[in-house]
């Protein structure tokens, strides 16, 4: 098929090392490697909730991508992905439309709303750099103004997060943290604020032991945390929530709502007309779209199982690990040699409970908390930083205050 | 009369320069001395263009009161003044009612709306840390906003200053060192930004020289501030000013309009019956108000008038140096010794533009521009600094960085 062109679709973590080892395992003479993406800076989806509380600053979260891909190697696209046509070889984007031999689909996950009315006019969520961002820029903006304001607005102060899972809680962390500093730098007693957990089940990280999830949920409390478990939220509006309990429906006033609960893969993935599952591709033990064979799919668009029919989590852990499949299995396809099936290595989960405290469930089911657990996510950190970009790039954007 | 009780109104630079050398002039057998502010810090007006902008932190402008007076020597109240009841010696706060033998009022200044509709509801001011810190936060706000909408508003990006004096140049010159940062922090292409000042006479920066408005507006100008002279700003609306400019309406689209044009005196100085003009009190030699031998006015509040008739105007300068007066008339009521004019030393005037730009009318009528400028801006500040509460202060607060 000549010198075929290899399209990698989305430069979150999946597909930003698929492109990193593409580059290496290939020569020019091999193939040409185009990564399209819609900033130029990969970013890390799982450090955003720090850049969201204000605790880190978003530039250490994201990485042009100049600096881990070679651009003399590897074509890089700035645009936006608008439709794949794998019928006909095709990737529409928004400037240009692009041909391709083998395609890499690692577009990641967007936001479900879940059936709560308003929220996506009025609440926030913690997907990217700009909307990380702006969450950090809203607190502040209100902390200050109702310093300013004759008539002060609970609306202000009350901060409410829908969700109890992962992205949720280690928000919840962040903004404890965070809140004794913004009532310093804005005048404001701090008896003033509530956070609000607002979960629909009995408790919270569902996937995490029982015991830890009581663990963070009490390190959390300490630290001004409310959870309201078994609720569920019901509607946002501008000014205020409304979230049913025990059948009463209450309302809390507020500007300040996170959304951290429901995510679906891209919905771009269903519109390609690819086979689905609630969004997602379940791909082949090699990581290809079951009906094409030149399609890969990759991170929180792709659902593979484990040998017991459960599938895997969509975290950043497998989809960096599914990114060495499928990069071997690209160059498979194009030299003939063997194909690889996926085989994880569940290296344990851990979940940051803000600055100074975690939880971890670690290999042979060991449970860690506290500053081990600190520890041990900022040595996760630093191990894909290091996979990513080497030392450089790991000196640059790790994590190494370690007792802190 | 006993112990006289000495009360002082306001924290302000004639306020807290008075209580401070009260303290020093007066034992504690003499009389007692009370300090009124509404917050627990006194602030540099002269500073919080700066905060503003955001490229000083406000906790650099403001001076907790109990670091400059002595709290064993001097009774402070933490309160609102309501009103000044001079025939009874009673001033009335928010919370409780004082009777004075002596009274000191250096209450400041407030804006004045000059005529233009909306302006109370949609412009900012600098007038305070508050303020300051709001305008700061609120262009952060508006930027990170700007990033994250569909469709892209350049009211969020647009910035209006009204009038072209003092506070509105400084403010203007902060701004246009500030933009750049934004930009960078913001994902912004700088020229989109639009910096604007409108300003009613045909040049800016009256009382100084028209050699050093014309060096200012071209300083500016290259930093990319647009100036519009010779025109009235006519209304204010949330999401738009319109100024008139020869005989025309103009809109100007934008969330952000700084009102730096007009102030007044406190208008409490009206309520109590003195005797102004203005809303100020013309002062004899000797810092009284005119109907009264036990009423001190100072700063803002005060008029008082050179040799050619003509007020010294409204600044930081001519304050500090009336509470020298003020100070030793006090004392000479107290103790009957001889009551002392008021003579000010012009030390000239000093208008910075920003981080690395300033002019300076001088002693003799010499002029400053450039790095010289400020670096006597520094001087004077840091003068103030040491004068307020020695080297202690000086060097926690003040401006060292002469290069920058």
């Amino acid at each position: 098929m000549g010198k075929p062109r290899i399209v990698v679709l989305g430069a979150g973590y999946g597909g930003i090392m698929t492109a990193v080892k593409l580059e290496k395992m290939l020569s020019e003479h091999d193939a040409t490697l185009t990564l399209v993406n819609k900033n130029d800076y990969h970013y890390q989806t799982t450090w955003l909730h720090e850049n969201a509380a204000g605790t880190l600053h978003h530039d250490r979260t994201r990485i042009p991508v100049k600096e881990v891909i070679n651009l003399q190697k590897t074509e890089f696209i700035l645009d936006t992905v608008v439709s794949i046509k794998p019928d006909e070889k095709k990737v529409k984007l928004a400037d240009s439309e692009l041909q391709y031999d083998i395609l890499v689909i690692g577009l990641g996950f967007e936001t479900a709303v879940c059936g709560v009315t308003g929220l996506e006019e009025h609440a926030f969520t913690i997907g990217s750099i700009n909307n990380a961002r702006l969450i950090k820029e809203h607190l502040q903006y209100n902390f200050a103004k109702y310093q300013h304001e004759e008539e002060q607005k609970p609306e202000r102060l009350n901060i409410v997060v829908g969700g109890g899972g992962f992205t949720g809680i280690e928000f919840l962390g962040e903004l404890a943290n965070r809140i004794p500093e913004l009532c310093e730098e804005y005048d404001i007693n701090k008896t003033m604020i509530r956070i609000v957990n607002i979960e629909k089940t009995p408790t919270i990280l569902p996937g995490f032991d029982q015991q830890l999830a009581e663990y963070a949920m009490s390190s959390l409390e300490s630290r001004g945390v409310e959870f309201i478990t078994e609720a569920t939220l019901k509607e946002c509006k501008s000014d205020r929530v409304v979230y049913e309990k025990d059948g009463k429906l209450v309302e809390i006033p507020t500007y300040t709502t996170v959304w951290a609960a429901g995510v679906r893969a891209n919905s771009l993935i269903e519109k390609a007309g690819l086979d689905h599952s609630q969004g997602k591709v379940k791909v082949r033990q090699d990581m290809r779209a079951p009906d094409y064979d030149d399609v890969f799919v990759i991170g929180d668009c792709a659902m593979i199982e484990d040998k017991n029919g459960k599938p895997y989590p969509p975290t950043a852990q497998i989809a960096v690990q599914e990114s060495e499949t499928v990069a071997r299995n690209v160059k498979a396809l194009i030299d003939g040699s063997e194909f690889q099936s996926f085989k994880p290595h569940l290296l344990g989960t851990v979940a940051s409970l803000g600055q100074t405290d975690a939880i971890g469930n670690v290999l042979n089911n060991r449970q860690l908390v506290g500053w081990k657990a600190v520890l041990l996510k900022k040595i996760i950190d630093n191990r894909y930083l290091f996979k990513l970009g080497g030392f450089n790039l790991l000196m640059r954007k790790g994590k190494f205050n370690i007792f802190h």
